[in-house]
């Protein structure tokens, strides 16, 4: 099954001069969606990792359901402001402006093993921010997830420490 | 399985008075996540529904996972401005401020069977704004499902044209 037939490239979104790459016809068909979650669930073995964690927004998206497919938990890695109980906030420059991410601080405990997923690795900004909070909480980063994979944006630069996954690469 | 023992009640969140339901715990504790999904999945049968939908945030997370359940397409219902393609959109007013939601508009096909998926049933706003939207692109509404309903708010007079059920009851 090719993927990228269910990835839609949006040029001009968020901003002039962005390739947005749309993942929801990938969502909207069952045969890919399915194809999707066990190609990135079975990356790893799910008895080498304890919890996924996904980022906001279309991470928690795929993130929760790799999470349920390995019978695992699932954490949110969420934007500033989202999470209702104590956290600890990365802040970070992405491809289009900056943003802060946060985490629950009961979310992950030391030593768990984390399986960090998003739906794309551009510049890296986000995932490392992530991977960073991750590691304040002491966890164990098994690997970073990604379904897309932008290799002009050298995000994976950003990612030395980490085993870094992707399914499609641009 | 008491799935209310994995809901955190978080007073003044997002602003004062509002005593928020924080489903956190609930995803990071696998058996819990997995009894939930598998609940909300088993309030219909799989082969009378074509596809889920999921609100933002917190029913893409349910929602998505339950489309996978169910072997099903999954279509992402989101804050005005986040999806890159062509939308159709409803406003709402909700228990704290006023939002807008969207759909694509090539998400959902004429007389598709469809499944509303999200976290919580409050006032009922957003719910009502995603059956318009799902309505407004000619597809069925099978069902509205929630994780958790708010009784007091009365979200279920405002979906009277609609089959909503919900796993938990305040």
């Amino acid at each position: 099954m090719n993927l990228k037939d269910y990835i839609r490239n949006v040029p001009d979104f968020p901003k002039a001069g962005i390739q947005f790459k749309d993942i929801t016809p990938l969502l909207n068909n069952a045969e890919a969606f399915i194809f999707t979650i066990k190609a990135l669930a079975g990356l790893y073995d799910h008895k080498s990792i304890d919890k996924v964690a996904g980022l906001e927004s279309r991470g928690l998206i795929l993130g929760a359901v790799v999470a349920y497919e390995m019978n695992l938990p699932f954490v949110p890695v969420r934007k500033s402001g989202k999470l209702p109980h104590n956290t600890i906030q990365e802040n970070y420059g992405l491809e289009y402006g900056k943003d802060c991410i946060e985490i629950h601080i009961d979310s992950i405990k030391p030593r768990e093993n984390v399986l960090i997923i998003d739906d794309l690795l551009a510049a890296g900004g986000s995932m490392r921010a992530a991977a960073d909070l991750v590691k304040r909480l002491e966890g164990n980063i098994i690997g970073c997830s990604v379904l897309i994979e932008l290799d002009e944006l050298r995000g994976r630069d950003r990612l030395k420490e980490h085993d870094v996954k992707s399914l499609l690469r641009y």
